[in-house]
């Protein structure tokens, strides 16, 4: 059929995608697509790549966990729609858990989500048209530019400062707003990060906010997970009358991320999300119709019978982790490791000057994967090239190995033998 | 505070939701909430208005569902983070199951998403861009309106045909085809009509789409649930050359809504969606990740282990309901039911001519609720006045007793005692 540089019939029915499908993406997977990747045959593949502490079968959710949703099957109850913003007990118990004397929450200031990643997309789209902007951190999780851009809403990136341990650069911050900023992203304890801030620090964004009049979103989905010598402070225990909507979920805390439950939580000393938030979260979530209830009606048991054995050993997974590979990789020449306080991350720099044939941040993990197995993110994907992630929720062995092969590698490729 | 009509503190903080938040909204909530609703207090109320076959505890997920749930549960393996597509083995299930020989399907020609109301939205958002117009049914449910309204895409009604059990008015939908129509969503069989299309009419609808070169969106989530006289076939099956995106689920075959499992499968025989569409649902699918993986990973198990007791049980509750609910309101004068051929839905017409004080379906709907504890949703929320929906999923003998109290109700406002 195919006649004069007329389209073929076969080329008329090519259906193309809409501009919003063609603008949503991930970075994530462009960059990680786009590399060589494959492991040396020799050596068993270590990835330190994915934020999911259940790969290695080492951690996942307590038996406690498992017996709520068994029981929530077996109650014949929670098989049918749910509210679109959740079930009311369970909404009740998340405004339970999170309650401060400060702020006391009931179950409508709760609002269900698809984990904590449609919490995120229902907060930013609740808060910003198109061609408003939302300044979100760099490094930062790149789900929050990815939100921005399929739907049209601008983002811009503040600093966060790594020879403070990631403490956000106020000044730069500051210097990004402007008449079109709706909302500020927090991310605390961070990804990729793993830096949890201090109450000053806390206190110090609260006070660009207050100066701005702007709401906080506060992706506190790694909220409680910090080492022994720090302490977790949510946003909105500091913000005093600035609005903050916070994002959470049982992904990382609970081990559980395929489960995708996730929250938001409307936080207001002045009633600041009464008049239009608390509707416009109603009406966004009745598009996807929020979590599977079988999870929501096990959440609060959930709450009530985790122990705090199975919250603290996994956190003693991640701190051992932490410091061993902070140890290993601070005495490697041209690497320079910045030590976390929480969630179960470790990034770590990387000066290309040290070596004799490594460009980047890419060409890195590219070789490291190719010849000694590893696999590392690299911190392109968070707009921060020279750095890469390595995930702290792997076994202690697993670690160490991976730890010696860099060391061999960055040995081997170093520009002084 | 308050000084001069200067805005307070407080009100300055109150915060603006954005544009879409504001425009996406469901009808069914409008008019639902809208209506003054307080049932007789010495009458039991039977609620005939949620298509949640689960409501009433005489339906629900066959043990079979719930081992597999539990069985994911247990294996440990489904608690991580699954492709935001799905997991490969449970799309694979879901594409040998809608294979044909005609189209047969690969895992990479379906993607999971939150229920058919995800799926549905993925598919439109996928083909059409603002300003573009997407072809939907009238009445027709509502979420198609919801999802275009939301995102700035314009939606035509194209009518039904009561007195051609529902078929679609062909000559109607051609005329509303422009140069800006991007689809044509065709749900079959029907909410809120209970129709089922015959091969022949699904031809003819093909034709049009052909004839416009349209791509089809084929809302299949009653797929199957076809009373004993009807037969069900798929748009795809009789499609040819023309790329479909079937909309699919758990929610009504398998009688767990709340479980919130939904797919889209691109189904074309000229490889229509292989250069943008796939890519662009696998772009749409990385916001919010996917389904519940306990309930992915349990996909296949529930596929091979159903009964098929199981499923004709349901529909013999269905079909005897609509007999019955069919059989009392055909006598009633002023009524119009219409036999439905599957889902779980009758549309019943209603003349207000025929009333003393009744001016139309809100108002019979909301003074049967007042005076006879029936709740019935009123078709104006399908865009479709005068019609009211009954739900068939409810025990045979409150079906018996809602016809029993309409009679009666009808009768006492009738303008002839
Ligand atoms: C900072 C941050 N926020 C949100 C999420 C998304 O969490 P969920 O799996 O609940 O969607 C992640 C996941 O990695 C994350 O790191
Ligand atoms: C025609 C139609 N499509 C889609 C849906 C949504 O199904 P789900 O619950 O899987 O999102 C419904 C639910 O009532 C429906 O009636």
């Amino acid at each position: 059929m195919e006649t004069n540089g007329q389209p073929t019939k076969r080329s008329k029915w090519t259906i193309a995608s809409s501009l919003m499908a063609k603008r949503t993406f991930n970075p994530i997977r462009t960059v990680v697509d786009g590399m060589k990747l494959e492991p040396n045959p020799d050596k068993d593949l270590i990835s330190l790549s994915i934020g999911d502490p259940t790969v290695f079968g080492n951690l996942g959710p307590s038996q406690e966990m498992k017996d709520a949703v068994v029981s929530a099957l077996n109650s014949g109850k929670s098989n049918g729609y749910a509210p679109s913003v959740g079930y009311e007990h369970a909404r009740a118990a998340v405004a339970k858990r999170f309650s401060t004397p400060d702020i006391p929450l009931k179950s409508k200031d709760v609002v269900f989500a698809c984990g904590c990643s449609e919490a995120l997309e229902m907060a930013i789209l609740v808060l910003a048209n198109p061609g408003q902007n939302v300044l979100i951190p760099k490094p930062g999780f790149s789900l929050y530019w990815t939100i921005c851009q399929a739907y049209g809403i601008d983002s811009k990136h503040y600093n966060l400062l790594p020879e403070r341990s990631w403490e956000i650069d106020l000044d730069h911050l500051e210097s990004l707003i402007d008449e079109n900023t709706s909302c500020i992203v927090v991310n605390n304890p961070s990804n990729p990060c793993g830096s949890v801030f201090t109450k000053d620090h806390i206190l110090d964004i609260c006070s660009v906010a207050r100066r701005h009049k702007l709401p906080i979103i506060a992706d506190e989905v790694y909220a409680d997970m910090v080492f022994s010598e720090s302490e977790f402070h949510s946003v909105s225990s500091l913000s005093e009358e600035i609005p903050v909507l916070t994002c959470g979920g049982l992904a990382k805390r609970f081990l559980c991320p395929g489960w995708r439950m996730g929250w938001i939580i409307m936080q207001s000393r002045t009633g600041a999300f009464d008049e239009e938030i608390r509707h416009g979260l109603f009406n966004l979530s009745t598009r996807v119709l929020g979590p599977c209830t079988l999870i929501q009606a096990a959440l609060p048991d959930i709450f009530d019978n985790s122990s705090p054995e199975f919250y603290s050993h996994a956190m003693e997974v991640f701190e051992s982790n932490a410091k061993l590979a902070y140890k290993t990789l601070k005495q490697i020449k041209g690497l320079n490791p910045i030590m976390p306080q929480g969630a179960m991350y470790l990034m770590c720099g990387l000066d290309p000057s040290y070596f004799a044939d490594i460009t980047d941040d890419q060409d890195f993990v590219e070789k490291l994967m190719c010849e000694e197995s590893v696999f590392c993110l690299p911190a392109k994907v968070f707009e921060y090239p020279n750095y890469f992630r390595i995930v702290l929720s792997v076994p202690p062995e697993k670690v160490k190995t991976a730890c010696q092969r860099i060391e061999e590698f960055c040995l081997r490729h170093s520009k002084q033998k």
